[in-house]
């Protein structure tokens, strides 16, 4: 694949999907400006760009979600297509996506692609304009497949997430290309549901799925409406207080603030905490902060795969038990990668905290980047951690195999939305200087009292672990500090500023670099790449016995399809052999592969019964078999050749 | 708790719920009569005959069943009750469990309980005939929910499974009481069934669930009519041509000859395998026969657990991957339990070979049995293998908590018709004597060349290995063999035949005994129950280095409220340590617990991040804590006390 020439400049003053308020009591600031001009990110943004979003409106045409959308409007006619109440949302996720990919380049620079891409927003934008009804509701299930009912069926009705998703779109849409038309559209139906829903007016309630709440809030940072935020912090107050059943699954069984663990629905109950940790952050409560940070930490520490993926039962699409991480039925919705991202960049804010940024890299580069296809074609809504010999595939949304569009289709857009505004989730501000969250060449901006600080990336991480950093701005006459996030997976690294090894160690994660900097200088940082071999705390009974392959930020799996001559079921990792590193350009789109031995063990000859007694089989009938050499690629590249098994876990002797 | 003496004497003569042609090429024949007198089960069936069964009625009627019924005979007007269009099978099956009840105890013995009963028997029944409509069709969800449509929605309306069920009751009803009012109802319904379905009439079509196949059969069985016994055959066949969309999930992607291995739907699976059985048996048809064994065998090797149950995802009640069997997310339908009893009985009889009972006896004692409470009066759908230290309980019909009654409850009637008839699985005969396949104190039938052989048992198995034999009638003027089933789980055990101990060996799983037996004769098997570890085959990742501990037919399981003061997520196994064993009158009915040791783990602070580089977190950390000592108590018995953590396979060092 060939894609034009970047044409990407910075736009300095474009936000991105996060931007706190003056009042914000947060701890950074997105970075002034964000620009990614080359390597790993910059080609998968290239994919993004040039394949799936430009293929967005046909395939909501061919679903039917526009056709909907006219049938609302009174332009079409016709039966309404689809299976879901959530139709209208595919449609704002791809315009939200399509406007950050717009916001890329300056309008008088854009070329025929992107005009083309242009003009696609503003037509469908008007189709949506369209479809409002006069008062401001707009939601083509209930107008038109439920006879203009409304806010009938919270629990299951989707119409405030929709409305989200459509606050959320019209952000983007102002922020990237400064136009009112779609934020227009969206205020008229805030308003119009703030006029509904509240203790004291019409509907006491909540929307049994979250999303409405963080775009509230970003409507009211769009807009500086201060009753966006009550209503965002209202619908947040009213989780957990059994409106709609008290169920887990729609966030309802316990208040937030209670709250000890995530729990229900992953998707519904990160987009809430994203609401939490943005609700914080405007109003400084210092009791919902800390929930949001109690609830991050006994997310991460008993209910995230190693991955970064969320989600252990299919059924309900819900969190599971603490340590109930299983690997070929994890679930791991690729919108819950997503939200763990989204969440955990306003927790990064809040709090400055490194460890946030940690599972955002191991999420991006993992959990998240395997919902898309190396071609940005296909997609996967479930992310196992392993597909068995002789798996038989159930096919529909949650397939092991890449799909080209879902029945259910949330995950698709979701993906290019994220990719599209990724440069903002890479590095922030202080005013005292700029931290680098993750390592993606480009160029970023942050701020030192007022001053412009500009400092240029250049890596070829995470195949390789030198990161090249050049100040490119910067005041000249007083200190400042270029805090580098050193990973939390990181053993040894090492840091130099021109000629000079700096003896600095981090602290928390972060590597603070104080001096004043001159425009020119330049700071080399290595970090250690050697791939390690991984294990769980044994509470997470599914892997007990087993390891993982890791190197850098990336989790490695094998495929079936490297491993001719047996399936993966039976192979055994040999940990007293060294794992080697080759890069090869030729796969995958250029990946470097981790090499390994071991063995398919020699198991006895089926029976009809698979358990037997301890003295009867011997542990040692573990440790022979065939010697079998292993090639482990990034996990978040398979199922991008042929069907077949894969694992993440590999037994050890 | 304490029931009537009782008063249970064996009626030679009546069928069990099995019972093959005179034509069938079959190894082996039911039983001529059974009867349970005493002991483990006794006390079981006891419970069923006083508790659940009488209260079916009234749960019927809450739930809206018998309602429903009355609304289709048009004596009741109001809404249709209930959320399933199987709403009619519940009340079938109570039926056919109400009528195997009857069935132990002549007319003329019974108590005013057992005519309460039989009384609202005929109620029902007669309710039932008044609910049919004149061309012989009968469900309710169709005749008053949907409008009177038909046979509609192949796929999801259950209209044949509900056939299926009322003509298994009717059998049984006819079988126990003579009574032909049932029959007749059961008989118009096929008959009406047989105008519309097959490859030349109305509806060339199957239902997605499974069912009316092998009742079929049984109606053949019971009338003589050959054309039940085709229609069986065509329904059987024409599974897995895409009739219904080619899925899986209703035994329709794979016609049973070419499978290779049960998949879809447990339950539906399950029932259609007995169907296969019957057919195999009534037309000695080999490549039915071979796909039945071949299933078996598969299903065994790769998709059983230890507990024998079945059916690895709780969405679509699937069988999942070989060796994919997870223990917090077990399903192990109680109704896919009792369905692989009904096949593996039917291929027992086909083959001759014990296999099929030792999975039969595994799952009795511990899949099967640990669906009701010890009480009688609430019921688990799912039975996970594992309960896991914070444990968030969805509620509902998946709870890991016992309910009163489900929303779906199609497992508790299925509990009560196999214990009310359980007599019928435990022996059989076939000309040249009695074979003995559970060990339940009672009185069993065979046939010797036209001579009736009846042997009695006497046992306090399975807290005692001790198995007392008596020959209670005999020829006496020629040789059978009396062949008692040697357990697949058992290492070691002894016969003694009056006080000669017998050399005799067990081949194929049987101990065949052949001699003039003499009436009064006494044999003695002593069946070694030393408590054991077991392990899995590798395979089978969800339990890497676990063991369960197992004794006799009885899977063990620790929970949390033996073991005060923490959790069980974190106990380990000293597998050095002796295991000791302790009978307890007065625990949970009385059971005999398995005592061990062990510890719980030392584990570090958590951290975030619970995946640590393997030279971080030593193997030794496992190894250290604070001893602990354990108690293990039969998994059948688990959740009859306190909410709490669970769990069968248990970590070792």
């Amino acid at each position: 694949m060939t894609y034009p020439a970047p044409d990407d400049p910075p736009r300095t003053g474009r936000s991105g999907p996060v931007r706190p308020g003056p009042d914000a009591r947060i701890a950074l600031q997105p970075a002034t400006a964000a620009h990614i001009s080359d390597g790993f990110w910059f080609a998968r943004r290239q994919v993004n760009a040039h394949m799936s979003i430009p293929q967005g409106p046909g395939l909501l045409e061919s679903a039917g979600n526009l056709h909907d959308l006219r049938l609302a409007a009174g332009t079409a006619s016709g039966e309404y297509q689809g299976h879901y109440p959530f139709m209208d949302s595919d449609v704002y996720k791809w315009l939200e996506a399509a406007s950050w990919e717009l916001a890329h380049t300056a309008p008088e620079d854009a070329g025929p692609e992107l005009r083309r891409l242009a003009d696609d927003v503003e037509r469908i934008v008007t189709l949506v304009a369209e479809a409002q009804q006069p008062d401001g509701y707009l939601n083509t299930w209930f107008q038109v497949a439920k006879g203009g009912e409304r806010y009938q069926d919270l629990r299951w009705g989707h119409e405030l997430y929709c409305a989200g998703h459509l606050i959320q779109a019209a952000v983007a849409h102002h922020r990237s290309t400064g136009r009112e038309n779609l934020l227009e559209v969206a205020r008229r139906f805030a308003d119009h549901i703030d006029t509904v829903f509240g203790a004291d007016k019409q509907i006491d309630g909540i929307d049994g799925h979250p999303e409405v709440e963080t775009a509230l809030v970003e409507l009211f940072r769009e807009t500086g409406e201060r009753r966006y935020l009550d209503l965002a912090a209202y619908f947040v107050d009213r989780h957990g207080h059994g409106l709609l059943g008290g169920e887990a699954y729609c966030q309802d069984r316990t208040p937030l603030r209670e709250a000890e663990n995530v729990e229900g629905h992953a998707v519904r109950q990160l987009y809430l905490l994203a609401a939490a940790a943005d609700l914080a952050a405007e109003t400084g409560e210092t009791e919902l902060r800390a929930a949001n940070e109690r609830l991050w930490l006994a997310m991460t520490a008993t209910k995230t795969h190693l991955t970064g993926g969320l989600g252990a039962h299919h059924d309900q699409e819900d969190f599971g038990d603490p340590y109930e991480l299983p690997n070929e039925r994890a679930y791991c919705e690729t919108c819950a990668a997503v939200a763990s991202i989204q969440w955990s960049w306003r927790m990064a804010l809040l709090t400055g905290q490194a460890q946030y940024s940690d599972l955002i890299e191991r999420t991006l580069f993992n959990g998240f980047l395997a919902g898309v296809s190396l071609d940005g074609e296909s997609w996967l809504y479930v992310n196992p951690l392993q597909v068995r010999d002789g798996h038989t595939d159930p096919g529909g949304d949650q397939s092991a195999r890449r799909t080209r569009w879902f029945r259910c289709a949330c995950c698709p857009p979701n993906v290019m939305r994220l990719l599209a505004s990724l440069q903002h989730y890479l590095a922030s501000t202080n005013g005292e200087g700029l931290q680098l969250h993750q390592y993606a060449t480009g160029r970023y901006t942050g701020d030192v009292a007022g001053a412009p600080v500009v400092v240029s990336v250049n890596t070829n991480y995470p195949w390789d672990g030198r990161i090249t950093l050049t100040v490119d701005q910067a005041p000249g006459d007083r200190p400042w500090t270029l805090s580098l996030r050193i990973p939390q997976w990181c053993e040894q690294y090492a840091v130099q500023c021109g000629p000079d090894t700096l003896e600095a160690q981090a602290a928390d994660g972060w590597l603070r670099l104080e001096r004043t900097w001159q425009t020119g200088e330049r700071v080399v940082l290595d970090l250690d790449l050697e791939p390690r071999l991984t294990r769980a705390d044994p509470r997470v009974d599914a892997v007990r016995g087993c390891v993982a392959i890791e190197r850098g930020p990336l989790v490695y799996c094998l495929e079936q399809v490297d491993h001719p001559g047996g399936g993966l079921d039976d192979v055994v990792l040999d940990t007293g052999r060294p794992l080697a590193v080759k890069h090869r350009p030729d796969l995958l789109g250029g990946v470097t592969v981790v090499a390994g031995a071991g063995w398919r063990r020699s198991l006895p000859v089926p029976q009809w019964w698979p358990y037997q007694r301890t003295d009867q089989q011997p542990d040692a009938a573990d440790e022979t078999g065939e010697r079998v050499e292993l090639t482990a690629v990034p996990y978040y590249a398979w199922a991008n050749r042929q069907d077949g098994s894969m694992r993440v876990w590999l037994p050890t002797a």
